[in-house]
């Protein structure tokens, strides 16, 4: 795949907001940092001064370039949730990996025009990688390199290799199906988070499937993995939405296959 | 912990053979390799050619400088196992983290002195990390950095940081122990292969249990862990052996709690 020369004006500040993230939310990794949980009775949820920091920064670039623009934020919730154009971050996705000193995490951040994600970024400060989609395609910034992203054919899920974060983040029906499609693909990984979509992004993992996703934690994917040439729905194979449950393929006759198992826990 | 200034001749050696196991498997990172399943009936068991040439250069780096060492390796076998002196090696542990695209695999390299683990090494080509734990203590080197590996205390079990690399590896009755301890912990990670271990020492994670580990997936966990002052043990509370149970923990108290669960599903 040729990449456009030129980054759109909505792709090159998304990349901006991607560096400010990082060189905000590097520093605490296997650092120091403030942590608190913010899950109460329903389990425990952490949240960092990373986070908080990254996200403050980030809103605060926003406000100066695209006053007009709205925000929803992870962290600080939302401004003007219904304008044209609204940015859509997770500071720290993987705060969990982030706490453990595991370089998986990663900033997510999105742009939704008219309701529908059009500029995505993923960026991973400690490996310095960037993983942006957008009308100009998809590719990885790592340092001054440029590499297209193209998701790779697999025709079976018997071939696939398939990714969750953590199978036990899946209600009864869904652990079923999940089960079911582990089952027969070649091969499973947990625990990536949303490194695993740049990796199907990337042409080195087939599916992922995930659950009880919120618009922070899959907004970003969506124009990385379709401007790589894969598709993103729900469990019903629809458009991503608020069940927050999450199909990626790079292939789309996998989504086919695996929406026989997943459809059936689909909410 | 203050890091005595010379590293014996042995972890000198261990970080010579590091660097040519990264030299040789970080190339094939993300790009262009055979592979082949040697799992069989017995289910997908995926090796490389990164893991098979990995090993090669390891092995004729000590058949030069120290002809009498005996060679233990997961893709090439036995060479005088009963010396003084064996290297125990698994040139790529999570072999499947490699296909996958995943920054999580690594060299894993050890020296095993009249039966003992005695010098360790986990190396992270694409992170530029080597953990490295012997008689001169244990260290993260960097490029250019040294940062001394020091456990944390953590006294309690549900204030603890777990890891195990994937459930399903597990047998019934050892799920069923990770079960209990995973409910009684703070927080748990999967699919980290032997890095958890590496983040286990760096202070990062407290515990890290998982069942059906073979001689070269434990042996170079082990002085790298209690060189920073963690402990090693099978699910009895033993050194470890053939059950190939491993529970480590940076703070001791926590393997008592742990193996009140672990025990009763010991080999």
């Amino acid at each position: 795949m040729s990449i456009p020369p030129v980054m759109t004006e909505f792709e090159l500040f998304a990349l901006e907001l991607a560096r400010e993230a990082a060189r905000v939310s590097l520093p605490y990794f296997r650092g120091t940092f403030e942590e608190v949980d913010k899950g109460g009775a329903a389990g425990f949820d952490p949240v960092t001064q990373a986070d908080r920091e990254a996200e403050a920064a980030i809103r605060r670039l926003i406000a100066e370039r695209y006053p007009d623009h709205g925000v929803i934020g992870e962290e600080y919730g939302e401004d003007r949730p219904d304008a044209d154009h609204v940015w859509i971050l997770d500071p720290i996705d993987g705060t969990r990996a982030f706490i453990a000193g595991l370089p998986l995490w990663t900033n997510l951040i999105a742009l939704r025009n008219e309701g529908c994600p059009a500029v995505g970024v993923i960026g991973q400060p400690y490996l310095d990688e960037i993983f942006i989609g957008g009308p100009s395609g998809a590719r990885l910034i790592k340092g001054a390199d440029e590499t297209p992203l193209r998701v790779r054919a697999c025709a079976h899920l018997n071939d696939a290799l398939i990714a969750t974060t953590d199978p036990d983040l899946f209600n009864g029906a869904e652990l079923g199906a999940w089960t079911q499609v582990r089952a027969a693909a070649r091969l499973a990984r947990l625990g990536c988070d949303a490194y695993a979509y740049a990796m199907l992004a990337a042409g080195r993992i087939d599916l992922v499937a995930e659950s009880a996703l919120k618009v922070w934690d899959w907004s970003a994917l969506v124009p990385v993995i379709e401007a790589a040439g894969g598709e993103v729905t729900n469990w019903r194979g629809e458009a991503p939405d608020a069940s927050g449950q999450i199909l990626a393929v790079g292939d789309a006759r996998l989504r086919d296959q695996a929406l026989v198992a997943l459809k059936r826990a689909a909410l």
